[in-house]
Order: C-alpha cells, then sequence, then structure tokens
C-alpha cells in the first residue's frame, strides 16, 4: 500500500477521529473543478495517453523542477530543444531516471499525488523505485491503451461534475463547441484568459491584437475597439458555457484613469515604444476595465500575481514556458487593489477571486481586504502552497479574520489530468483536520463543522463561480 | 451552552490537562487594561445602554466589516449618513440582519467574544440565529435597563482594576476629573494621544493647534512653544492619572534632528504646504520628541503603526472614520526606529510598547529589537490577530529570542465594553495553551509555567505600564 | 535534573513513540561542524579556559543581548570599553548578575544550551540562580583547569568529526597549520572569508587589499591581479583542508558585469570615493566571480545576508563588534539572484548554501530557488532563527516544496564551543520531532524516516560540504 487511509490527519486521537468523521461525509461529493488548465482537445477527441512518461511526467512542471534540483537536465528527461540540439526520446529510459530519483519527493504534494494515482488508478503498489520502474513503466502504459483510460472516462471515474480550462481571448473554442455537440455529457467550460491581449510584455502583443480584430471585427487599434473586442469575446465565451475570467499579472496593481487618460494611454501602448511604467499602469487600468465588464456580464474575475515568468534564461531560451523556472516575487494588494475597489468594491454584480504566492501577504492583506470588501473572495492556496501544510497555514492565517464564507473552497489549478481526483482528496483532508482541531479545541460544533465541511468542499466553490 | 470551559485548550489530554491547571490559577485574577477605547463618559455618567443593537453591533468595527463582506451595507445597519440619505432606524429589524448572518462569524474571534458575552452576562444559551433573535434582542434591550447592567456596575462585574482609555491631547478630562471626584473607587485613567497635533495629514492639524495655544496659553506656531504644550498637556494627563502615551503613525519612522533643522522643519509644517516627505518627516522627528519628554514625565509609550485608515474613499465620505475599512500595510521597524533608538535606547526611564499589524515582523524585526533595547518591550498580537491563532503565533514567532520579560502582557484595545472580559479570558487561555506545550515538551516546569502565567496576565502589565 | 530525556518531543503519545524511535537512532552520530565560529588557536595551543564567565558568558552575543535587554550594561558585564573608561573586572561578580537574571533566558534557545552544558558538562543538576551562583561559579571554574576540559578534551567528548572555523582572506593560518601538523587527530578545517577584501564598507578595506598584496605577490590594484590574490588565497585555504568559502553581505544582490566593466568598478572602487551604489555592485559582482572560482576549485558557497551590523552607534563606538547589536533586514533572493544563476546556476560544479534572518521569505523565495537549481542547497535555521520552534518552522515552510536532499544539515553556526553539543541536539530533536509528524500523519513511512533522520543529521552535511 503506498496511502494510509489516515493520512494528513492529525496524530492525536480524539482530533483525528473528528477529521475522519468529517471527512466520511464529503469524501465523495463531486469535484467541481472551476479553474486548471486541463487541455480540452482530450475531452473533445477522447484519444488515449501515449504512456507512463507522457502523461505523469512531461507536462508536471513540479516534477521538472525537483529532477532539475537533482542534477537532471530537460534534455534527459526528453523536452525539445528549440535550437535543433537533441533531448532523449527513449521514453522507458526517462522513466527510468524519475524513478531513480522518486525519493526526492519525499514530504512534497508531488509525491503524494502520484502516490495517489499509481495506486488509485493503476492499482501500482510497491513504491516506485530503480527496482519497480519497468513495471510502472508497462503497467501505466499499457492500461493507457484501453477505454477506460481514456480522457472521458477518467473524467466520469474522478466523479468530476464540472471542470473548467483556462483559454487565450483569441481560441476560437472549437473543442468546448465540439463537446458541446457531443452526446458525452462532461461540463468543460472555458475560462477568459486575456494576459496576451492586456499585457504589452506578453509574447506578440501586436500580432495578438491583429487576431483579435479578424475574429471580432473591431477595430482592436482603438481604445473603444478594444474594448468592444473584449466584450464580443467574453460573449462568446459566455455562449461556450464561461462563468469566469482569468489574469495572470506580474503585481496587483490597478488604476482608475479617466476615459481620456485611457485612450492616450492605449495610444502610448500600440503604437512606438511605451516605457515599462506605461506598460505596467496600462496592466492596471485593464485590471480595472474587466472588472467593469464582469459588472456587466457576471464573469467571475480571477486574479494570479506575484509570477517572475521565465526567470532563467537559458532555461526559456532552450526549453520554453512551464518548465518550472516561474518563481515568486513578493507581492502587494492593498495599495495596489485600491483604484479598482473604490470604483467597484461594493458593486453586488462582482465577485473577484484573488491567488497569491506570497503567504506574508495572507494575514496582513488579503484576510483584511476580503473580510470587508462584498466583492471579494479569498482563493485557496496556490502552487507551491497548494500542499498538506500550505492549505493548513493558509486556513491559520485567514479564517478567524475572513470567516468561511469569504473563501473560494479548492480549486486544483493543474494541468495533470491523474492528479485532479488527487489534490482534490488532500484538500478535503487537510480541511477536515483543520475542522477537526477547531472541534477538539470547542471553536466549533461537530454539526457546524460538517456544514463547514460541505460548504468548503461544493458550497463555496459553486457559489463563488455560479456553478 | 455557547460555550465549553476547555476551549482554546489543545486537544492532546497531557497537554490540556497542563493548560486547565494553568489557567485555574489565572482565571480570576483583576482584568488590567492599559490600553483601550472605551468613552469615559459612561463611567463619569453612568447611563444606561440603549439596546443591543446600540451596545453591541453599531460601535464594532469587526462586525460591521464582516457584515459589509456578506454584501449587507451600512446604511442597513444604522449608521448616520453625512450626506443626509437615510439609514434605518429600526434597531430590531438591524438585530435581525445581525443574526440572519451570525454564521458567517464561525471561526471568529468576534464569535468567541459575542458567545461569551451572551452566556456569561446575557444568560443566553441558544445559538443566535433568525429564529432567536428577537429572544436575544429583548433579552439585551430589557436587562440594560436594569441597574446591575450601567457601565459602572459592568466595570465591577468584569473584576476590572484599572482602565486606560486613549484621549486626544486637547481633550479637558472633564469625564476622567468627575470620575476622581467621585465616591465610586474605579480607576478610568485617559492616555495622551497627540495624532492630532503631530500628524500635519490630521483632519483639522491647524485649527488642533490653535486649540492646544488656547488650553495652554503657548504659543503653537513656535517650535519651543509648540514643544512647551505638550509638556503642559502631559502634565495634566498625569495629574489625571495617566501613565502612558500612544502613538498611530502611518510608519514607525523616526528621526533625530538637530534643534536647528526642528526649528526649519516647523516652519514648514505650519505654514504654506509641506509635502509629503516634510509631514512623514515631522511625525518621524515628534516620535523621538515624545521619547524624550517620556524621559522626562516617566509616561509609557506606545507606538501602533502601519494602518492605511479610512482606505474607502466612499465609506469615508459617507459614513466617516472606524467603520471596519482601516487596512493593513507592510511595516519596517529596524531602519525606522534607529535614529530614536540610537538616542534613547538604552535610557532607562523610556519605555516603549511596539505594537505591528504585519505579521511579518514579529520574528525577523520586533522580536530582535525587543530582545536587546532594554527601552523596548513588545506590545502584545493586536487587531487583526488579537485571535487565538493570531497570539498563538505572536508568542511562537517571538518568545524564543525575547523570552517573556520583554513582553507587555495583554491589552484589549476596544471600544466594546461588554467585550473586555471576553477578550482577556481568550488572551489567558492562549498563554496557557502555549506554556501548557513547552510544559509537555519540557521545555519549562510546571512551576515556572504558574509564575509565567501570573507574570503573562498582571505582573508584565503592571510592570510595563507602572501600574 | 535541568533536562528531560523527552524534551521537545510532542505530547501526543503516538508522535512522541516515533520521535524517541527515530532520535535513539542518530543520537549518537558523529557532530559535524561545516560552519563556525570556533577559535582555532584553541585547538593548535590546547590551553585552559580561564573561568564561567570567560567561557560562557562574555562570548555569547545572545546571552549579552538579553541581558542588555533586562538592563544590564555592558560595563557591568565586564566588557573592555575603547574609551578607557571602566568596566567590571570581577568575573565572580558579573556571573552573579548572569544568575540573577537568568529567569529572563526561560523559553529561549540559551536557555536550553546552558542547561544543557551545566548538566551534561558540568553535572550541575540546580537550577541556576542567585542562590546557586557561586557554585556554579566554582564548580565550572575549578574543572576547567584540569585536562579534560581544555579545548582538545571537549571536541573530543562532545564526538565532533570535522569542525571549521572562519577565517580572513588574510588569515595565515598558523593556527590549522599547527594543528595538522601535531599528532591530534581532531580535523579543524579554515573556511575562506573575504568579506574584509570584497566588501568597501568594511573597515580597513584599503589596507587589507595592502595585505592580500603582500602576502600572495599580487598587484591588488589591478582587476587581474585582484582576482588573482583571490585564487592564491584559495589555494593555500585548500591546502590546509578547507571546503568552503563564506560570504555575510548586506544584501543578495548579484551582478554580471563585462570584463571591461568590472575594470572599471574596480577602479572606481579603489580609486577616490566609490559611491554607494558603486560600492554595492561590486559586491554583488565579486559575488557572482566567487561562484566562477568555486566553479574551478570546488570549494562550497556560503552565503549569509540581511545583517545590519553594527545597528547601535554608541555601543560600536565603546565596545566594538558582535555585542548582540547585529540585527535583520529585509531581504531578497529572487531578483537579486539572478545574475549568478543565469551565468553558474547550472553548472554541476557549483554548490551554493543559501541563509536567511527574513523568515518571510522561507517558503516564497527561497524553497522555489532551492527546488529547482541544482546548485543550490537551503542551509539550516540561522542565527535568531537557531531554534526549537524556528527550526520547525523552517522545516514546515520549506520541505513541501524542496524536499530532503536540497537542504544542507544542520550546521551549528557558534564561537561559543560548549554549546556545539547542546545545539546539535537541539537540531536532532526537531528533526525526530518533525519527520515523527510525517510519519504518524502517514505521510512518511518509519523506515523512510529513519534514512532521512540520517540523511540531516550526516549525510546531507557530508555530501554538501564534500566532507
Amino acid at each position: 500500500m503506498l496511502l494510509h487511509e489516515d493520512r494528513l490527519f492529525p496524530a492525536d486521537p480524539v482530533t483525528r477521529n473528528i477529521a475522519r468523521t468529517l471527512y466520511d461525509q464529503i469524501k465523495h461529493l463531486p469535484l467541481i473543478c472551476p479553474h486548471g488548465h486541463t487541455d480540452p482537445v482530450w475531452f473533445a477527441q477522447n484519444t488515449p495517453f501515449q504512456d507512463a512518461t507522457e502523461l505523469l511526467l512531461k507536462p508536471d512542471h513540479y516534477v521538472l523542477r525537483m529532477l532539475v534540483s537533482q542534477g537532471v537536465t530537460l534534455d534527459q528527461l526528453g523536452l525539445p530543444r528549440s535550437d535543433g540540439g537533441l533531448s532523449e526520446t527513449d521514453n522507458r529510459k526517462i522513466w527510468h531516471i524519475f524513478a531513480q530519483h522518486y525519493d526526492a519527493f519525499l514530504g512534497t504534494p508531488s509525491r503524494l499525488w502520484l502516490d495517489h494515482t499509481f495506486q488509485n488508478l493503476f492499482q501500482l503498489e510497491l513504491p516506485l523505485s530503480s527496482q519497480t520502474a519497468d513495471r510502472y513503466f508497462d503497467t501505466i502504459t499499457e492500461v493507457l491503451q484501453t477505454d477506460a483510460y481514456r480522457p472521458r472516462a477518467l473524467y466520469d471515474r474522478f466523479g468530476i461534475e464540472i471542470i473548467a480550462t483556462t483559454d487565450a481571448a483569441t481560441d476560437t473554442l472549437t473543442h468546448h463547441k465540439a463537446i458541446m455537440d457531443s452526446a458525452w455529457p462532461g461540463r468543460v467550460l472555458p475560462t477568459y484568459r486575456p494576459d496576451a491581449i492586456t499585457d504589452p510584455d506578453y509574447d506578440g502583443f501586436s500580432r495578438n491584437l491583429h487576431s483579435l480584430a479578424e475574429l471580432t471585427g473591431e477595430d482592436t487599434l482603438t481604445w473603444s475597439g478594444y474594448l468592444a473586442a473584449h466584450r464580443a469575446r467574453r460573449a462568446v465565451f459566455i455562449q461556450h458555457g464561461a462563468t469566469a475570467t482569468d489574469h495572470s499579472h506580474p503585481t496587483a496593481a490597478t488604476a482608475n484613469l479617466s476615459e481620456g487618460e485611457c485612450q492616450a494611454l492605449f495610444a502610448r501602448i500600440i503604437s512606438g515604444e511605451p516605457t515599462p511604467q506605461e506598460k505596467e499602469l496600462f496592466r492596471a487600468q485593464m485590471l480595472t476595465e474587466i472588472a467593469g465588464m464582469s459588472v456587466e456580464d457576471g464573469l467571475v474575475m480571477q486574479l494570479h500575481t506575484g509570477v517572475f515568468r521565465n526567470y532563467d534564461t537559458g532555461i526559456f531560451q532552450t526549453f520554453g514556458r512551464d518548465k518550472g523556472f516561474d518563481l515568486p516575487v513578493k507581492a502587494e494588494f492593498v495599495q495596489n487593489l485600491r483604484p479598482l475597489l473604490n470604483r467597484f468594491g461594493h458593486d453586488p454584480r462582482l465577485t473577484l477571486v484573488l491567488f497569491t504566492l506570497d503567504e506574508s501577504t495572507y494575514s496582513n492583506e488579503l484576510a483584511p481586504l476580503a473580510g470587508v470588501y462584498p466583492c471579494l473572495r479569498l482563493g485557496p492556496a496556490w502552487w507551491f502552497f497548494d500542499s498538506a501544510a500550505g492549505m493548513m497555514r493558509h486556513r491559520e492565517l485567514t479564517i478567524e479574520t475572513i470567516g468561511f464564507r469569504n473563501t473560494a473552497g479548492f480549486n486544483d489549478d493543474t494541468r495533470a489530468l491523474p492528479s485532479i481526483p488527487a489534490r482534490h482528496d488532500v484538500a478535503r483532508r487537510v480541511d477536515c483536520a483543520y475542522l477537526a482541531r477547531l472541534v477538539a479545541e470547542h471553536h466549533l460544533t461537530v454539526d457546524q463543522a460538517v456544514t463547514l465541511a460541505h460548504e468548503l468542499t461544493n458550497g463555496l466553490v459553486r457559489k463563488t463561480y455560479n456553478l
């Protein structure tokens, strides 16, 4: 057995029993996945996954970064090089490298998620190691070719009720359309992520504005046409089931410029060379504009900030994005969000979910903000903090200030399909452990805790994301 | 029952037993309240409180902010609007709104404090809800009209030994005088809070200097007259029992200018338009001046920094101050306090108590400072951190560096009179839980822990504040 | 008894039993001390220590700072004044002052370390107090004159296998040479600490460059000669057993200038008056240069940043360095380390161990960095965080992101020889307590935890420091 049924529950017998009681009530609730990065083509075409390495290793930046930290190179892991250099092509050999380093993952959430997948999805019960690597590779690869392991079957097996993907503003949503038009009842919703057209530093920003113009028929080189194009695309996303937008910005800066200032700023952005300050101000103003659009059309707004993407120049040039070299930078929310909050903070039509990679802002910025503004919801522990102790700190540092109703429930935020049930299971266990402590310390009754466990697992997610 | 007798004690039976033993020794000790915001008029005039809503809801910015976060408006809560707009006037109806949202407070200290008040002060034992709202409102409102619930009776019932209020430098202390002259033995001490005359950004700063001049007969438009006026007012406060001053500054910046520089700066502050930098420098210099006055007259100095007051422009314009929209901003102490510490840090006549709203400064700034400078005492967990888990983190993050003797014991810092015993009780329980862990882990003996529990509850408070 | 055999183990019986099991397996492992500040002359000359006050009190800045915080002056503690003023010379009287304030240390690591020393090294079992002060002073002072308490005997008694000292770049390593040439088998290794020649703000920077020139025969006023002198000194350190360098910088800033820019910057540094920005840039560039030298010669690089040294002007002028008035300042690593990491981050020949005094960087900067760059290792909890709760937070906040293999094991970093076994013991207990929780919560098996306990105690230290 790789997994113990009491894993992540506190050792104290009284508290553990309460945690078990709570968990038993919610462990089988459906998985609602309002934010993530799975690929809609999987569900549209339902093609089998290739093998263990392609499914579990290459797309998982948590796994890649740990292996790199142990001295393995991305070439050795088979990632394609943009410079024409050769990378390893033997996926079994790559799997062996992974297996050989598997003990480096002891104590990490990656190990928990992988063991959960190995045991529950592939019925593997001996730990992964050099000795068991071939057996793992063969078992997983073989079973992936069966119908029961195609993407739609996994969606059903995992008990997913709804899953949101994350899609460029200029995405035509072909795959979402195909899924909607199919007989399969799974709900795969797009999420409007316009970074490539709101961030002047994004690769191909000008080109992206042209694509946006072609797609919408709007003149995206005027401020009004640009905004109209956003509205048009949002409407298409809503037609395809979207209930939310998502925004990855380097900082949480917002602005509240006049119409004339916006036009002048937009002109600077699209013609000639905007300064870094102008680019930051444009991103800031766009967050406020987008909040205004949410007030109009009801899409929930999500803000993920504080990442220095593509930190390592060499890795980015050779291997591209999302290879584990995105690093957190310090965050500030109180000053930054003020322009947006002063304009829309009390509008009952706005919901804005906040995420952070800087834990030092949980208790002294995010909780005080989310504990007073009706539009704000505190998103779950994100990325490096999507772990048992990380989630527990998130609760400990925020609930006393905001209670439970100002939180958004869990989201898995993953591109690793098999890890989804594992991630939800960890979150449910941690929430039950947290609630169990409050019960054991007579801060909550068991009945209150049962209600809250349901809320954290499903109720708050549905409410926050209008699902 | 709303409260369990073991609430907030750790679940582990060994540790819980130790915590109980410690708590039994200190639970009945008198309440010493060296810092807070109760209104001296209550004790001077001893008028009954009006009803449940006026007593428990409207003045409590913790309650207001949570209700606002749930979509309730301040109009609906009956707060008066400065724009002539109408607010709800039916206090029973307001109480119902509160009751309807009471489960939003689950897991928060507000709920603990309120339940403590409901059960211990008003003998209510069913949870507050829409169903019980009328019974609560009637019970509380009725009993408030009896003599046993007038302010002086509550002071006695709560076991308060001393309570300090917070008073403007230009306050005439009429109510404190009346209390002193009365036969009632309660000790209600003023605290000198001169922000309105030391902060050029304070509402009516110039007007306040004129009031100060009138009150003292000093020429407050000269640097020497201005300082003399401070000294005169401090002397009056001391005559009325004050042992401390308090200062709310946006940052902990201090300065140590020459006499000539001070005069020039003061001239800039009072005539024409000082720059933001000059205003910040003036506040900084004033902290050092005030430390110097404390060295002369023995008043303990308290510093509360890092608040962005009146953050929400609309709320401030319509409803005014202290409505739950003060937000923490990042704090810095090491660089900021250096000028003051270099001048007075080793003077045995100075005591300076430090508070923060930025927990990320506990272990790496405040503890290292308070653990070496003889003048410094670390104040208790403040505001958003005046909660069970917040207080525990405060101990965990600081005691190893500073021990217990560099701390100031608890202060409730509240304007909500009925919450005072609840807040002290939470603090005592958390301290006992913290000490119990140290005993259970054989880091302290039980005898040492008993002594320390007494110190944290009474001894250190008396010592720090000269009470 | 001053010490309980279960100290620092969690109270929960299941977890405590696991912790005991783990601890029993590693408690007798040798002490490997790859970073510290003991004086090599002790081991070279093996002279007895003078008395209790000279051994335990005067050199320990943790003890000094706590006593100062209680109102004791450094004069009263017998520290020599540079201004010719008189300090206390009666060491027994100083010991009494210490004993009188010993309860101020309750709850601090200093008390744990001292009690460990008192009981295990001097067989004292009554707590230190004014009553027992003479007995303590006499017992300790007497026994220090015996051969069994000379430095080499203590090294053997403590079970030290290797101890590194910290030595200026211009140190002639006479004492290390004497130890190597002696029959005594103890391993006392130097560490190359070139701050005095890399930091233009260091006392006597120009003079130090002259000494460096004399020692190496290089022209240290040219960029190439200066670098060659570094290389020459490093070679000498390696001949004397060094495996590491250490760098104390105010910030973690690194730079990656061209050869021409370096020459121009060096010219500014050595002639005329460099600006603060130029000095910071020079320190930054030197970290990258030194990383390059480590790639060449294999010395492990250690970076200790974020200290405001000699914060108190008066104390520094009168009593000098290292008197407890070094204070942490906020740290930043992600942006600062990027130039160095972009140049050498993936070089398998580099090991760079990172330390911080700003805990708020553990989870959101240091762990994400050390969890991906193969050259990085996360150093143990340092200085103010070298305490039971501090070490536990360090594990809790980092292991989930980096696992165990990206950590460097423990180092005691002390100049207090008798505290070495106490410090290692605390670290081992905390690691076992941390691992025991993971076992109790079924995140690790006992077998995995046993292996990891060995790794944290010895394996990772040997591997990180090539010992």
